[in-house]
Order: structure tokens, then sequence, then C-alpha cells
């Protein structure tokens, strides 16, 4: 399984483009929308690039890393050839109708297209229709990332949305953060020890152990004085609304 | 202004006790409520100690570290000796009717009493009703961090807020996310690395600029999906909650 046809050119793409090609697999063609970005990433496996469907070359892998959105819709112009899926958000189900052999491949991580990232660390989640499909899929991951699991549908669904909250709200917490100091010509770079000092501690620790503040301390002075001074509504529903989860947490 | 008299015996009294003596300060005294909890920071600090106001020795300088709560009580039996709170949640005025040399020391960061911090990097916010005890203390300050800043209590307001967010809270969606994966039987450490990323870029960039996730991509399909799984009701608002926020701000 040394071939791979990548469909799609974005950031996931890119990387599991790069990093593959780094091990030895041979990145046959970049399928795209636009055949701008299929040739910018092809330049980068050199390699053949389309934007038309029906110009897939034959290979023993495809790889499709597009918006969710659109997988569904994508699927019905492609050839039964062994294929996976990237997304946390989407089942492994997608394929079923029409494909033979089929899988996920998802890494947990945020991807740029203009950053490479190191795949070691990276945590890659397999599922597949069938055994030999997925200790395929395994042994592709293995050579990418020292942490390989195999984890069906309804497991990587629970994972996709714990990593909303611990990465995408939690940095919707630090743009919050970052606003009210600029109205205040304060500078956000105050508030990165304590940021990563509770990162740190997430290593060894359940987080709810970790929990400090107000609402931990039932401190209810302090979060009606907080509350007051929150003029944005939404950020004042916010704050209400998680400071009485932790309470009530606590309780 | 070398003579100390630490009020509390917690976190902070603890940190900044150790801090203070390792740069040359005499603690004079440690006062706490539990004449336990006084003799083991005394003890750390080579000192004598107290949980009796009235026998607070004379210094140059109190520093009450206690509970927000209970500091307006407290001061009233404290007698008029040029002093300083470290709470992010408390104005400076608190000293207003008693004290004529009065201010705020308020070191941003999570501290433990069994986890010795080191000061250097951690911001210390000074405030004062008076600028030459202002100069004091920034000398102070200046002797355990690189990181001093002068604001008043309005400023400090907003970056506790700010700090409430950025740190308390993201630390609950780590909460959420952890219980999620151990519902799943899923080990909270494949989370570690999208975390890590999450933070590692907040050094160059406005977190605005780097929110991903189905919110950002207005991917409503995925958002319904997760709502329907997530059990817990508080958890299912915050998910709404933020995941609208997040659109609106895009929009």
């Amino acid at each position: 399984m040394k071939k791979i046809v990548l469909i799609g050119s974005g950031n996931v793409a890119t990387n599991i483009g790069v990093a593959l090609k780094k091990k030895g697999y041979k990145i046959m063609q970049v399928w795209s929308y636009s055949l701008k970005n299929a040739k910018i990433l092809a330049n980068k496996l050199d390699c053949n690039f389309t934007s038309s469907l029906s110009k897939l070359m034959h290979a023993d892998l495809y790889i499709i890393s597009i918006k969710d959105d659109n997988i569904i819709q994508l699927l019905e112009n492609i050839p039964d050839i062994p294929i996976v899926h990237t997304s946390g958000g989407i089942g492994m189900d997608v394929f079923k109708k029409k494909f033979n052999t089929y899988g996920v491949f998802y890494p947990l991580q945020k991807f740029k297209k203009n950053m490479e990232i190191k795949f070691k660390n990276i945590p890659i989640l397999i599922e597949a229709n069938n055994n030999s499909f997925k200790d395929e899929l395994i042994n592709i991951a293995n050579q990418l990332s020292k942490q390989v699991l195999s984890i069906n549908s309804k497991e990587r669904e629970q994972l996709h949305i714990a990593a909303v909250f611990a990465s995408n709200f939690s940095n919707h917490m630090f743009s919050i953060a970052y606003d009210i100091l600029k109205k205040s010509n304060l500078d956000f770079k105050l508030l990165l020890p304590i940021i990563k000092e509770t990162i740190n501690k997430l290593d060894n620790n359940n987080p709810s152990n970790l929990q400090t503040g107000p609402a931990k301390r039932k401190d209810k002075k302090v979060i009606t004085s907080h509350l007051n001074n929150i003029e944005n509504n939404d950020r004042k529903e916010i704050y209400k609304m998680i400071s009485n989860a932790i309470i009530r947490e606590n309780e």
C-alpha cells in the first residue's frame, strides 16, 4: 500500500502528504476543486495534479481531506479504491454505500499549510471496515506517529467533541481575554505565564482537581462584580454559565 | 522597607514569603487564623508566628494575603502600618478608611503552597495611594520579577476578569473534555498535543485569528450532531453558547 492519491489540498492534506512522502510513500496525484491549489501541493510532493474527478489515477489508497460538508457529494464520483477520510467529525459509514474497503485516518491536531508539524507526537486514530485494511492503516500511521489508536466512530465523535472543548473553546476563552485587555490597553502577554502554568499541570492531573478562581471558591461577591464589569452580553452570559457549572460541579 | 509581616499563610503568602526571604527581606512574623498554618509557614521563613491580631509585630510593611471575602473584616483590627493586599479581585479603596499608606501587590499567577514557582516571569501589578510608596513597592517587585507594571484598580479588575476567562474557564473546558473522554474510556493525554499547539501559537498571535473548529466554519451539521451527543445539560448549553458567540464574532 505505497501508492497514494490525495483528494484535497488544504491544511490536513498538505501536512499528511508531506509527512508520507518523507517516509517513502509515493504520492501519485493531488486532486482539488481548485487546480491552482492542487498544483501548489503537487509541486511540493513532486506529483501529478488535477481538478477533475474523472481523471483520478489508480492507486493503493485514496486519502480524502476536504471540508466535512463536501465529502458525501464528492464520494459519488470517486472510483471504488481503498479509501479513508481524515475527519474527526464524520462517521466511517459515509463510505458504506459505494466502497468495499474504507476507513478513517484521523490525526488529532490543528494543521496549517505553511507550518510543518512534527507528526511524531500527534495521536492518529484509525478505523476500518475490515481487519486487514485496519492493519495496513495502523502500519502507515505507526510510521508517522508514536501514538496510534484504533477507535470506532462513536468513540471518535466523543473525542472530537472533547477536542472542541479543549482546543476551540479554550481558544475562545483566550480570545475574550485578549479583547478585554485590549480595551484597557493592557498587553495579552501578561496572561501568558498563568495560561502556561494552567497547561503545564495537565500532564499529570485531572483538570477538575486544578480548578481555581472565584467560581471554585463560590466567591459570589467577586462574580457579581465581574458580571457588572463585562460589557458584552455574550461574554456576560458565558461568564455566568461557566461559573454556575463550576459551582454546581463542586456541590 | 526590609521588615515584613505576612498576614495569611496560604498559597500566595507562602510563595511571596519564600521569594522575599531569598532576596534578603526579613520576614518578621506570620499571622494566620490557624495557628498551625502560621507555624508551618513561619518554620519555612524562620520567624515568629501568631493567630492573634493584637500580637502583630511592628514592621515596615504588612502584606495581607487571605481570602478576598475576609479582608475587610480583618482590616478593622490591623494597626496603621504601610500595607498591601495581593488580590486581583479587590480594589485598593478597601484600605482607605483606616490606613495612611496602602497599595496592591498582585502577582498574576496560580500558586500552590507545595510547589515553588519562579517569580522571574510572573507579572506583578502594583498600585499605591502615593508615589513614594508606589516606588518602594515597584522596587520590591523588581527584585522578584522582570515584569512589573503599575496599574489602577479599574485596570486590575479588567485584568482579573480576563484571567478568569484565560485560566479558570479554559481549565473548565479541559475538565469537560477530560470527563467526556473518561466516559468513553479514552485517555485525556490524547488531547495534550492539540492543547499545547493551541497555547504555543499565543505567543505571537491574537487568539481570535487562531480560532478553528465547527463554529468557526459555521458547520451546523457537526454542531447539531455534537449537541445531540452531549448528555450533560450544563455542557450542552455551554457548547451552544460558545459556538454561537464564535459564529457571531465572525459575522
